[in-house]
């Protein structure tokens, strides 16, 4: 579509120099880190408050122009993609941090605030945002991929971690949901429904957040295991026995790889648990401890203490870069992303059924995952103009969700669905979708807040 | 309403003795533990499968007859009263445990299950359901209303521990939300939505629960304070320390007198803080031990420790037994209940202007809460036909919950919404009561599910 000229004309009357129809700005912000794919955007508007928010939404609505928000430009599944054309929100201007309230262990944000940036604002408080899927992403995008990551065993993810939102709705209407309270049974959930919903039902302009206290004692750790089995078998364990792991990540032998070559790590050539521990030093000692004796149980050798800040830091800095250390396993390669979440009881089994699939196909795909979920990823290198090693990496990431979806998981824990899970959707959720559908319908009947994305079969 | 001889004869056809108009019944099923009344319903059907809530939900839609569903009759907001007739359906013949999977922390219920059946059932696993409302609440009542309890402190509500739901709809279609891994980005969160929907957007039909691991220690103790400031100020202090509290509760004075004359109990005739510590021998001792201290910064008194299972469980059968001690400090009262919950840097000073207010109005309300939340409740006893106490008394309780809204809070932190917390819906929402009543027009546009509950304004 083409945005016509009277809304055209509109919206750079509201936004001045923030409305662009500038081939870079349209290019910039019509990328994917992945391997989908889409033309840009006709235009891109950078609003700094939700009153433009609002008036924005106001103007599409009139003009039925599809708005689709924009972070970090960090997603996976090509949420962010204009594949319908219209407008691409991007809420980078919205990033003060407009409260911070200690004693309630709570923040408001706006929704541009990345995390870092908040864990920096919060570093006097003794307080921290824990939800940390790796990239340094947006918290309003995070709330709207229901983003979990490393932490997630302890801390939960945003599902967990958002008490209260502000959402301009597709007619322009500012509503919000939650409270500052700790919990609330006054009516529908709509902060959870709009968490998690991709941009497809409102633009989320303010996060009421859940701080959590900077543990006293913190220690991380890495072993390695010789077989991937006896890898994942400890991290049940560890999770049926209760230790409260405040990450426990797993690395197989490809990724491990990765990370020496692209981070200088040091780790062998077999599968890793990579590891950390919250609470007081007592408990944190008790706690190693009993998993130091479960990981001995399952062959794991060569525990490697991160004791030092510097020496945490620079590990889980090696875990977070994961992404990018895979990819530069393959120069010029891109990535097929899988992103599965399964029971604990069959989680050995998804591995081990996904290592060889991919092994079947011949395919480059290291894994890594926040196991302590039951989540895992591929990634799946394939060069881009090879039809045919993309469809087999396709092949595989469809048979890992069909085998998640069998035993009662889920096709994605963490990515959100954007396009590249839309075709799985009916699969894992069956009638359901009507449920989800009406709700579309019902909060945007006009079908232009991010249009084609999530609802599967719908436009 | 009537119903109609055809609908009546369909629902005899497909339920046989399981469909009653009888007078005897219908009472029994209109009934309400609280000054809330309304008619009986048209009659009562008590399905035993999914399958036969689906037909009679076909039934009812093809002839518009409201639906309300029915647990232990223990809501205190009147939710299950057919203000408006139609069919009362009670689901505790659906009561079975369908699945244990320890392996997962999981378990799948039918909607009529207690939550003390429930946990007989999970005596042998070493793991319990923790959320825990006081009343033997079945489980689907306690979703439908997100209950929580005294140990939401540490184990979160039914909002935190239902992962998938199986749930009619109002056309009797047949969904199932959510999924048994730890977390899922795939869609839209219907399990949220549906829990604290109050039985207005379909029947849950099947639960999948979050199980936890009893903890390995368990100690209990009671403490007096000299003023009702002081215990509220403690458990502020409490929470912001960041102690795991598995219980804190607040119990004043007159709460305390109740529990004295009908529990037997010896209570100081103080403001008192009910407290449980779960976890490994050491970290109790340590968390009691922190605890203690800053009880005594309060002037916290005469610790009074609960060491056995036994006393641990008449201290806490005492605290249950709440609702009715109070209601007995007055014979022949029956309560109007409040249920406001607020961030806790606000608790003192939202449970001091109460007493004031419950004192200024020259009414008996005991209080009591799960402030570790920043959850409190006043029973205010009135006498059945004074209607000048009636009005004191929801005087007070709009007030209390103005206060509450005032500072970020809820109108009510587990009870929901019913009847009794609807006119002040929209004080609480604003405009997103706008999108809650697009959501229940959606999913049932005919009004039969629960109908005049939950969103204000509306039939």
């Amino acid at each position: 579509m083409q945005i016509d000229i009277q809304a055209a004309e509109s919206l750079s009357q509201l936004l001045g120099a923030r409305f662009s129809q500038s081939q870079a700005d349209r290019e910039l912000h019509g990328a994917s880190e992945t391997f989908h794919r889409a033309p840009p955007p006709d235009a891109v508007v950078w609003p700094v408050s939700t009153e433009e928010v609002s008036a924005i939404m106001r103007i599409c609505h009139e003009h039925r122009i599809p708005v689709i928000g924009w972070g970090t430009g960090t997603s996976l599944e090509g949420h962010a993609l204009a594949t319908q054309g219209g407008i691409v929100m991007d809420l980078m201007k919205m990033d003060r941090v407009l409260e911070v309230r200690a004693g309630d262990l709570q923040a408001s944000v706006q929704p541009g605030v990345t995390r870092e940036a908040l864990n920096t604002e919060l570093r006097a408080t003794g307080l921290f945002f824990p939800v940390d899927p790796g990239a340094n992403a947006s918290l309003g995008g995070m709330a709207a991929t229901r983003a979990s990551g490393t932490a997630a065993v302890r801390y939960g993810t945003m599902r967990d971690n958002v008490l209260a939102l502000e959402v301009v709705l597709a007619d322009g209407t500012v509503i919000r949901t939650g409270t500052r309270a700790a919990k609330s049974s006054a009516g529908y959930d709509l902060t959870a429904l709009f968490v998690g919903s991709e941009g497809t039902l409102g633009i989320i302009t303010e996060l009421t957040l859940r701080l959590h206290g900077q543990p006293e004692e913190v220690a991380s750790a890495v072993c390695a295991f010789a077989t991937l089995e006896e890898a994942v078998e400890c991290v049940t364990a560890t999770i049926q026995s209760g230790i409260p792991m405040a990450r426990i990540e797993f690395v197989d032998g490809d990724a491990a790889q990765a990370f020496n070559q692209f981070s200088g790590g040091h780790l062998r050539d077999q599968p890793h648990l990579m590891v950390e521990f919250h609470g007081s030093p007592a408990s944190v000692q008790d706690d190693a401890r009993k998993f130091g004796e479960l990981a001995a149980d399952f062959g794991g050798q060569g525990f490697d203490w991160a004791t030092t800040p510097e020496d945490r830091a620079a590990l889980w800095k090696m875990r977070h870069g994961a992404y990018r250390a895979c990819l530069a396993l393959r120069p010029g390669a891109t990535a097929v992303v899988t992103d599965v979440c399964v029971p604990m009881s069959y989680l050995a089994e998804a591995v081990a059924a996904a290592a060889a699939d991919i092994k079947a196909e011949g395919l480059i795909g290291p894994m890594v995952g926040h196991v302590g979920d039951g989540n895992f990823h591929s990634q799946l290198l394939v060069m881009p103009g090879d039809e045919a090693e993309l469809a087999a990496a396709k092949r595989v990431a469809t048979r890992m969700a069909e085998r998640a979806i069998a035993v009662g998981g889920t096709i994605t824990g963490e990515h959100g669905v954007g396009i590249g899970k839309r075709p799985l959707m009916r699969a894992q959720h069956g009638e359901a979708i009507g449920a989800m559908a009406a709700i579309k319908a019902a909060l945007d009947p006009l079908n232009i807040m991010n249009p084609g994305k999530l609802i599967p079969d719908a436009n």
